[in-house]
């Protein structure tokens, strides 16, 4: 059998066809124009999907169901999107909408958590029941597996892993709380750490590699700079990892799965990151050495995450 | 069907005879003496076992399984007490000793786990798939129940909500970190908060009631005081509420379980507790108020909850 997958973006509206092993037969995009309607993105989103399977040359039949990933909150059981922070998706019937055009079983999920799903199925987390994955982006995006499915709660808003205080009265983060895990550890937090610490200390070699326009600075620059053995950039590297592990200890200390998968453009960094992260996390954790532990990875999904992940919602 | 539960702790062994609603028929106990081998503890274990059995005149048929509730780390699938905090209990296959007395299938989990079974099939949260209890005792115990079954990780070592950070390098844990939520939500912590406020201020009406005294402060002492409208105490109570909140917020947003139970003594506080909580988690909680809320309740099996959860493993 095979399953859409269809990663519904505030950019871009991206449709798979997966097959039973969470590999992309054929995919293909279309811009979202996100101003619009939530009836006319529908419809552009069964359009697409229509033409992937005609593309894909494989018998209508044979499709099993369609799994739409979205950002915001949805209602699972009526396929409803409830919200959406970027889009025009309020009480959205997206089943109801896509059905009109294609008959089969549409699931939908939020995009992290199919993002998780994603890797437990064909990435980093394969092979294991329980896993939590986590994006190190712009927030900290975050989505657990359980025996082999989403968890989500008893209204699909679970997992919200970033929003998790980790220093009460700290850093504001965009929720509104102050102190959450996302604020120290996401892409956004690694930037203004660097930024600060180039500002407090302009004769580093962190400065001097980004010419004085700390506006150039990225969530890269620090690792580049420490790289180059500034030992300011060092320093900060050293304090992003220790706020990166300190939310890392309380998921295992809460999950214990047995992989626990890290996306985003910082991973990038390999063992450079790894090394020292595990060995804080190790420190953190609480659970005796007689017992398997869990094992920190690094994502493998990369951009196909949202359309594997979604597609394998009908799997389930 | 019958279910036995045994509450094995370091004081006593409590042994209970359960029906298929969580409701104890029977139950009886003896004392543990813990210096002793684990062999001879369970084989007391069993015979109080067979004891409750034949005192309760139920056909030893209708007994489906035995439970055990213990402290530590389990290794369920093998039935092995891999280690525990206060018993002699170092890779004990706590499953084997028992069935050389008594041939019926032997279920173990940690104890804490435990009490949120038996509160999710008989308690507070009955009637919910996903709940979490969590206990504020010496520490902070926990327990999640995701659609209907305990959760313990890949390595059964899960769900210890106590042991996540909400204070990056604050107070001094039992486990070794800093800032546990467990060291600043237990009732050892309200009582170590609430000393420190008396001695900071030794005219208040906190200090009077005591006599001066400080080793008499119980958890209830703040509570007491602030009835009697003493700010000192007052303060105390909103800060310890505070930081009670601030893990309960971040277990929402984590789990989104239908309901979260809160026991142990501080919880005969009632609303006086449960207002202001309930007030400052929903402003901490990240999900739109468009969506079902997670409802916060006092767990209700108070010291039965070992035996009915334990029971309970051999249900699911």
């Amino acid at each position: 059998m095979y399953y859409i997958g269809v990663d519904l973006g505030g950019t871009n509206i991206a449709v798979g066809l997966v097959d039973n092993d969470g590999k992309i037969v054929h995919k293909d995009s279309v811009p979202t124009l996100r101003e619009r309607e939530y009836t006319e993105i529908l419809k552009d989103t069964a359009m697409l999907i229509l033409k992937v399977i005609e593309e894909a040359d494989v018998d209508f039949k044979r499709v099993r169901s369609i799994g739409v990933g979205c950002p915001g909150t949805p209602n699972k059981k009526d396929g409803i999107l409830i919200y959406a922070n970027n889009l025009k998706f309020n009480n959205a019937p997206l089943r109801m909408e896509l059905q009109k055009y294609i008959d089969i079983p549409v699931y939908i999920d939020n995009d992290a958590n199919v993002a998780a799903l994603a890797e437990s199925v064909a990435g980093g987390a394969k092979g294991a029941a329980d896993s939590v994955t986590i994006t190190l982006g712009t927030g900290v995006g975050s989505g657990v597996v359980i025996n082999g499915k989403v968890y989500s709660g008893f209204n699909d808003a679970a997992a919200e892993l970033g929003h998790t205080v980790i220093t009460m009265d700290g850093e504001d983060c965009t929720c509104g709380r102050k102190g959450c895990w996302e604020s120290y550890a996401s892409a956004t937090a690694l930037i203004r750490q660097t930024k600060a610490a180039a500002i407090a200390n302009p004769s580093s070699k962190l400065n001097s590699i980004l010419g004085g326009n700390l506006d150039k600075i990225e969530a890269k620059t620090a690792f580049d700079a420490a790289q180059m053995g500034d030992e300011v950039a060092l320093k900060v590297i050293d304090q992003y990892i220790s706020y990166l592990s300190e939310g890392l200890a309380n998921i295992i200390n809460i999950f214990q799965p047995e992989i626990l998968c890290i996306g985003g453009g910082i991973c990038k960094q390999g063992e450079y990151l790894l090394k020292p992260l595990r060995e804080k996390v190790s420190s953190k954790v609480y659970s005796s050495n007689l017992i398997p532990q869990c094992q920190i990875k690094v994502a493998q999904m990369g951009n196909d995450a949202g359309i594997v992940g979604a597609a394998m919602l009908g799997k389930l």
